[in-house]
């Protein structure tokens, strides 16, 4: 409950408009979501600039268009992940506004301009099959308002690919490192700068990367400091820690 | 090779100082850590204000007096890590400045003052087992110059205790969640702020939580974005990652 | 062998009308079934208001439709689990009676009513993806004569919405409390009761959730106490687990 | 916070007692936890008669020591779980009604009586080396205030053993199995009651049972409905849900 | 190199026909599987009454026939285990000897009769769903000339059901018991036999089995003495081993 | 309950001296051991040779003792495995006809003399290190009256060594292969003989053997059929059921 | 930056042809590729005769066509790896050089001879099924220049196989050993040759095969120095591998 | 059987000195390991210049001396890994010809020299941590007789320091990398040399490196070709098998 509501409550109960049985109920009634340590999800992320996201797998297409329906309501932006070209269009029918990227898999519906970071986050992957979730990661970021800068396909196995791109990843701000396989990348990189590093396993790989706990465990028993690791494939999530490590 | 060398060995060629093989050999010669995108360690360190840090598990007394004998000649701070009573009295036998954390296991020998940051980082626990893990986090964190606030034992199972310390969690700018067991304490708190959180699985727990695994799997399937997770027990990770992000 | 059967037999032996041989081989072929700790199923199902259980996946259509015909001779109600669109369609060529439960994946055949009980039994899932298991939880308890509450939705990331049904959970007899990726509503939920808490893994997840592993280690490892685990997916378990905890 | 708190401010408020701000204050340093839906624990252990409970495991004898010397304060029972000798002496230099349970490693302080359930718990073992697990779920029952039956070493591979005190079982409200190795006495049990069965795998066993894996996994896959698992060894969990589930 | 070629060679040797040179070449030019301790397999199966065994699991049709054609022309007995319709079809156009059990997935194309054994072997399941493995089993034993009853159906958690049957497992010289799910039913009927049982862990279930790893470790963790284990789902492996066992 | 015993009753109740009542009673007080489908172990015992087991592992010196005491009145032979020499002390307290076997760490008190069988179980081991199990299984086949033959050191690694013991292997009707690290005797042994092979794997090995899964995988998934897998290190479960096979 | 480059420009300064401030800027847009120590990878191929190689797992038709005619334009040899019929007809629309390996799944497009390799590589499979992996391995050595010979399923269950085709074997310089299932043949292989032998596990089997898990870890566990194990099913690895240590 | 011995009996045959049936006998106890293809291993490794190797691990002290002096009447040098100080005091209890390197935890009694290979053997680890591993690689490769070069504590979390080595790592001809935590040197160090890599995954490390599978992981899923992998901490298997590549 904020300040605002309780204390015309109180005030009310004061100047005896509300009897005190009546301020109970009326306290009682108010939802929890309003105690100001827990705000409800759709003010925050309209207050930060953030969008409304939806997950679309294990959802029917009915089942997405009426949540994008009643999200448009609120004038705020909304971001749908993993999305099928199918989800695309069915939000199509449902407002012009929506774009489609394809790599990503992401749907955004744009409502408001949301400006764009004055530092960056680098995005790097260590094989294109990885491009995918790191462009879930990057469109993810871009969508939250912050300035992204792509580095593909520098993986281990070839540093100099990687150096070849240093300044650009010691220019940034956030590193987010995608990568499957045995996924080493992340340790790498972590070595030669002085800013947080985003690990983020994938699945790409056969055999003994068993669906990508190969590459998350790389990650997490990195010797390299300044690592935190999320779920294999998520580049969602990458995307969301970078960008409030990145907000000011 | 930083401009400034190669520029130099540039005008000596120009000038005849040098002879092209002599000046080939040269280049042959730098360490490779001064090609600008690799600083050596300790110059990165004592830039910004780090401790140069000794990995103790593992290594005997005399080698870690060895370490810190050596790193001592910096001039920097110092911190141990994984120390036990006896690395703490080996180091007392070369330096008086050497303070030890006992929960924490951690040795620091302070060399000169490095401030404290403005932004609070808080790290909270969910059991009281869960401390020493917190501990080296927090003294990490402090020892790199951060303001550090400690909350402890606000588990889920008693979720009113953890609602009750709920302003200095979101007063943080970073929070590191500390927990073991099954480990829910992160998507929790991470539901209810705006700011990055790392989550430490701790190995504290028996039976199906196979060494901090449970634990482990939770906070990288958490249903909450925003979180980064280091490997299990690895406070040290936790507190070096969460400076990082707090640093302007 | 029921007293009442092996008290008709020694009768006949001690009037003569059974020989002491002759009664012999009459206890030989009396089932093993009727000696009293050992009932046979479906009179079990029937005195306690039971439904005879078909779990469908891996039987054939004709399979299930001959086990429902020879089922219905039996005037007791029926549940086919795990049934698919066909399934039902199969079933109702034998019996307009049935009824199919889209989203649990169940068909109940009711042939008698069995009451509802008083106290009630609140079924809790984290996300919508659990709710398919949490059907098939809630429409078992039904189909067993309970009284069911579905809280759907309430998550431990947004931890307001779960607190806003906080009064639901906290008049239930029993929960069960159904969550996949970190499974961590089973210790919050089990917090703030004084209740046993039934909790339900789901394989809903990707990565390192492998197939609900992970939300399986989080509800066995759970820091509150009273907590008992089932299968993973395994809704019908609960369901039939709180029953038998809810009987008076 | 609770209706009597609330609504005595609410009528200092409307008396003038209290200014709107000075009410504003004092509601925002009320102690979340008095807020009704989530009690503090002892108020909520005092009145369900539940003793205090610590986890001795990977605490020192002082920290235990300085727990119960709080908690005894309090008039309610306490028992410490996980305890070693040495922790019973040290909690019998504060009180002399410290009693020691050598096979369940628990210690009561019993401060008030509080009764015997009408409904009975069996705990029932597979294996003589599964009776420690045991006797910490039957010794927290009793703790409780439950009517406990013990049968001992029944296990499947003997099964005549197991039918041989079935009158025990079938006449029990709720049974708790515990057994290590396969683990199959869960499932055996489970098909001849019509009652909740709480499975508790143990670690007993070598090799392939990968440290109560194995039992785990049987109990959670059991064909037979009505099981709810708890953690390896987890005794004191187990006896507290069937506790829970057998109180009236 | 059997002592009848030998012989004759070395006669040969003696008597002139070969000089020590030519004998050499001559016995370096003798196949290895004719020494005596490793006999080709197709002379141990046809003195043994073996038949020839195809696994068609990633053969094409066109390689199984012309194994098939290969096989007949030693008029052996021919089993294709793991055969689709298809399989069948392809065999038949080949032979009218082939006869296919569609449940065991086995086709069998009969050259000669191998007679009956005096010994029974049981085949036993827990559950409906686990008759194809155990069909396997079943008709791999009875092409190979054992004599075979089948129990089906009659797993632990409707323990009457096994005991119903229990005089036909007793009079079994080898038991063969096929279960998922839990597995338990190996370790109870271990526990009231005097013969071997060999335990085979099926793949039925969902969730917590992990493809059969449930009932692997029941079986391999018994307390029950007596049990070997094959492979899960492996029928073939359990029938053929049967047989080893049950002949004279 | 045997016929004998039954058919004591019917007449008693025929002639008049049980009345109906009485003999309800009666029949209800009888151990259900007797029943005849599942005799008391130790009846089937001594009936069959077989000694009296006690598995020693996580027992007091104490118990053990009270154990082979109260075994001792039977008159049968005592086996007791995993067996220090502390136990076999305690033992010799009680008796002088107790014999320590160091290796396989079995003590064996012998009350009566069993015979030989006529034929032979041949035990192999990979490495020296396997020797340990190999003993359990070789002293568990003699105690229960078996001719053992040992076959040690002859792993796959020089598969020469093997060879040259070909003839012992090959005339024996069952072989016990023990090893450890990658296992793969057992195929190698089952490949050349007629006869079943009961694997034993150990957790003889480092690293990836994963405390003896890696021979275990190996042994259950051996392309050689004939083979029956017991748990890691499990000598006497081998050595039992190579028995059962062995029984004429 | 190879020494050439570095001399010119070095020359070039002393010369007076370039500025200093001219060479340094040249020296920086030198790709870092050319630093000596991390030659680009065709410059390194073309030297080696190694072709080029595209991994098509999981790329598209148009990207993997784009590859081809880019790297076509340097005039070395390109090997498409992990290749449908369909990725073999989209590379024949650019060129007719083309052929395809069906059962290795490979695309082999040769611009340029490579000559033979003087030692061979004994390519060895223990069964039908793991061909296909052993084909990857051996199209690969092939046409990296290498002579290959092929022994394909001689597994350990039927030894004398492999002994026929010893000879071969021992003549090989490197001999590459593919095997599902049980995965022993590397060891036994390994025990009697003098060579390095290279394993590659291969997931054919099923049930505790893990997908291949039991083949690696019999492979990682040999008790016969001398083999280096490659990914599950990773025939290109090893196929690469054995070139490398064919090369004189 | 060699041709020598096999002549010598056909010539006896031919010229009347042996019967048939007396050649038969003598050729029937020839050993196995005379037969050419599988020569007995010490003749082999005299031949090739191989120490005769002693595992030490679980072997007791007058166990190791007895292999150490029997071994020692073939003149023959000897090799004793995972010895500890103790071993090597008992083998010195034999001979003063012993050398004990402690970190690689060997022992070695040299008789005899065997030069030093033209060829380099580059030994490189990521930490500290890893140097017992490998040493025991490279002194297992010196005693073999390599030319070894260690290059120690060049991880990738600062990759300026492997590349300030760089120069002697690429003049190898087949280089061991020996890493613990996440292992991703191997793919580094593979990524730009041309020769051979042998990756030696170590335990070092804690958490979810779960005893070294982290690292192991990592190696097998190298996007790097040229990659063999070897055991765990399995510094001797790593060493040899460099040895046979590295053999000319």
């Amino acid at each position: 409950m904020d300040s605002e509501s309780l204390k015309k409550i109180l005030e009310n109960v004061r100047s005896g408009k509300l009897s005190v049985d009546e301020a109970l109920a009326e306290l009682k009634n108010l939802p929890f979501e309003d105690l100001g340590f827990a705000k409800v999800d759709h003010h925050r992320n309209i207050r930060n600039g953030y969008p409304e996201v939806i997950y679309c797998e294990g959802k029917t297409l009915d089942q997405i268009k009426r949540i994008v329906e009643k999200l448009m309501q609120k004038n705020n932006n909304i971001m749908a992940t993993r999305a099928s070209v199918e989800v695309y269009e069915s939000i199509r029918q449902i407002t012009d506004d929506a774009v489609y990227y394809e790599d990503a898999r992401i749907v955004v519906v744009k409502k408001r301009d949301i400006g764009k970071s004055s530092k960056m986050i680098a995005v790097v992957t260590a094989g294109t099959s990885d491009i995918p979730v790191a462009e879930e990661a990057a469109v993810t970021c871009e969508t939250m308002g912050q300035w992204v800068e792509r580095v593909y396909d520098v993986g281990v196995a070839g540093i100099h690919r990687l150096f070849a791109k240093a300044d650009v990843i010691m220019k940034a701000n956030v590193i987010i490192v995608v990568a499957g396989m045995e996924g080493a990348l992340a340790s790498v990189v972590s070595g030669f700068v002085d800013r947080p590093v985003i690990a983020v396993p994938t699945s790409v790989g056969y055999g003994a990367n068993f669906g990508g706990l190969s590459a998350l465990l790389t990650m997490l028993n990195s010797c390299a400091a300044g690592i935190g690791v999320v779920n294999i494939d998520n580049g969602f999530g990458a995307g969301f820690l970078a960008t409030l490590i990145n907000k000011d």
